[in-house]
């Protein structure tokens, strides 16, 4: 008999992505993204969701006739209640309690279990990852926003009322730069993809001189942190000492989990991860001054392996510990 | 039938407390305190663990001569090996790899387990005080440094090396001052007792009027976190500034934790509490002011209930957990 299979999607700030996922979880068939578009209206998102589901679920019947769909779990931007299967507010999508659960199990004529997309994506990197094996592990996901999730004992953790891992909003300097979230000194107000770049056009603008505006015609506004990467693997000071500031402040705040967590690994995902060792040593060697040395000595920091699909791996993960028996 | 009894051994970085703990936690009978000496030497500390652990038990045998007594509880300070039993490293007694759970046990002739000092008190607030009833508590043992215990889904959390908790070792602030073990920033230099006496003497050295110099004789080396509480609490200025400053650092570590494990209790435990709502106020408007909004409503700050006897009360808990069947 063929293995069952989970339907997997991902609703990121960026991509909806989507895929079946064997339920040992050692294949994906199917997999697809697209930009998540949110400006295209909550019902929109629904329904395009439901039509990429039913595009995995013809590709997995071409590919694998006999194969059963057990489910389909989806991972959400948050606050979410993931009892209730609810989206309680996401300002990006312009969502306020969202029954996203039943949407999607309506839609797709399956049974449907709700959860975080930070906590998908570790839980991914968990299950098929970096972090495999691991009894405790930490994540980072880091773009637009820095977000968490945490496998503590081999489970995710949601906290009392489901919205554990806020490590983005953790604050590193009490006096610090103001976050979107109207605190100050968040690491996300530091390491995230958009506070990379602005660091970047500020120290372009203290007249340091770099390669950094010819990658942009000039045009300092279009500066990314995939541009600051870019111009670090070209050997552009400005930008190196960019990455080596973001490892110190990735530093300060990955010390704190460790310090707190005691965890086997600590996974970082997201587009920051393809400054690779650039940005990997020197973290490093900030945890190592910061943390405590039993707890970093028990630690591996590791960039994310599952690029572009930790997020529906972890999604049908969800389902499967909720429903999968 | 009498209910058995558990001795509970807190051996604190400045008393040595001991009683017995009913298992079912509603009693404790034989509580006694005396202060650690550490400079007695090695031997001589768990002899005198031994002599409070024979005390207690007499007490008990006198006032219910029927009562059992399963064995014995150790609270010590860490990094320890709680499977082996081991205290790795205390430099405040002089330890390196003292087999504590095997010397109690055999100098009491009671089979003993062995935890971390600030798990047990955060254990024992969580099993019989303040904290009592969460599926997730946090607590911090504010002192001569600041510790720190997770009550993780009803249990104790030790993390992958049994070093997990180390709250007063997070970075608050990435340049700021220095702590004791080596790091700049961490909460434990701006919040610990000799942290808020040390930004007293800072204040008065700026030349602030205040009463505090007239509590120690003139003496400024004498000023202790004790003394700030009680100049605070006679409406001192200067004293109730150092009061709301340590709200505001305590709040941005208690704002990274209820981010991070968004738990139903923060429970403060220690001397701080001493100073009342005069810190509690402003820490709970500062953790407003940081933390995520539904974690913040999911979640109580509250001083600590046992006080001078958590630590007992956790020490208990914990053989009960491993050998209480």
């Amino acid at each position: 008999m063929p293995h069952p299979y989970v339907l997997g999607i991902d609703l990121g700030g960026t991509n909806l992505v989507a895929g079946a996922v064997r339920a040992d979880g050692r294949k994906v068939v199917g997999l697809r993204s697209e930009p998540t578009r949110a400006e295209r209206g909550a019902e929109k998102v629904v329904r395009r969701i439901v039509a990429m589901a039913k595009a995995v679920r013809s590709q997995l019947r071409r590919e694998l006739p006999g194969a059963e769909l057990l489910g389909v779990g989806v991972g959400a931007p948050g606050p979410l209640d993931t009892a209730r299967g609810v989206v309680l507010l996401t300002p990006n999508l312009g969502w306020v309690d969202m029954p996203l659960r039943e949407l999607v199990a309506e839609g797709t004529g399956l049974p449907a279990e709700l959860d975080n997309d930070a906590n998908c994506a570790v839980l991914g990197e968990w299950w098929q990852g970096a972090a495999r094996g691991a009894r405790h592990a930490i994540g980072l996901t880091i773009g637009t926003g820095i977000g968490g999730g945490l496998i503590l004992d081999g489970r995710l953790y949601h906290g009392a009322s489901d919205v554990a891992g806020e490590i983005g909003h953790t604050t590193i300097d009490t006096e610090g730069r103001r976050c979107k979230c109207g605190n100050y000194g968040c690491l996300e107000a530091y390491a995230s993809g958009p506070a990379i770049a602005l660091r970047a056009v500020e120290a372009l603008g203290a007249g340091g001189p770099s390669l950094l505006p010819s990658y942009v015609g000039g045009d300092l506004g279009r500066i990314t942190a995939q541009t600051v990467y870019q111009a670090a693997h070209d050997g552009d000071e400005l930008a190196l000492e960019v990455v080596r500031e973001t490892a110190k402040f990735l530093g300060a705040g990955v010390g704190n989990l460790i310090n707190v967590f005691n965890p086997e690994v600590v996974v970082i995902c997201g587009g920051v991860t393809l400054a690779g060792e650039r940005l990997f040593l020197p973290l490093e060697r900030e945890v190592a001054r910061r943390a405590f040395r039993p707890a970093v000595q028990a630690c591996r920091i590791v960039p994310g392996e599952l690029t572009g699909s930790a997020g529906v791996y972890g999604a049908a993960r969800v389902f499967l510990d909720r429903r999968g028996g």
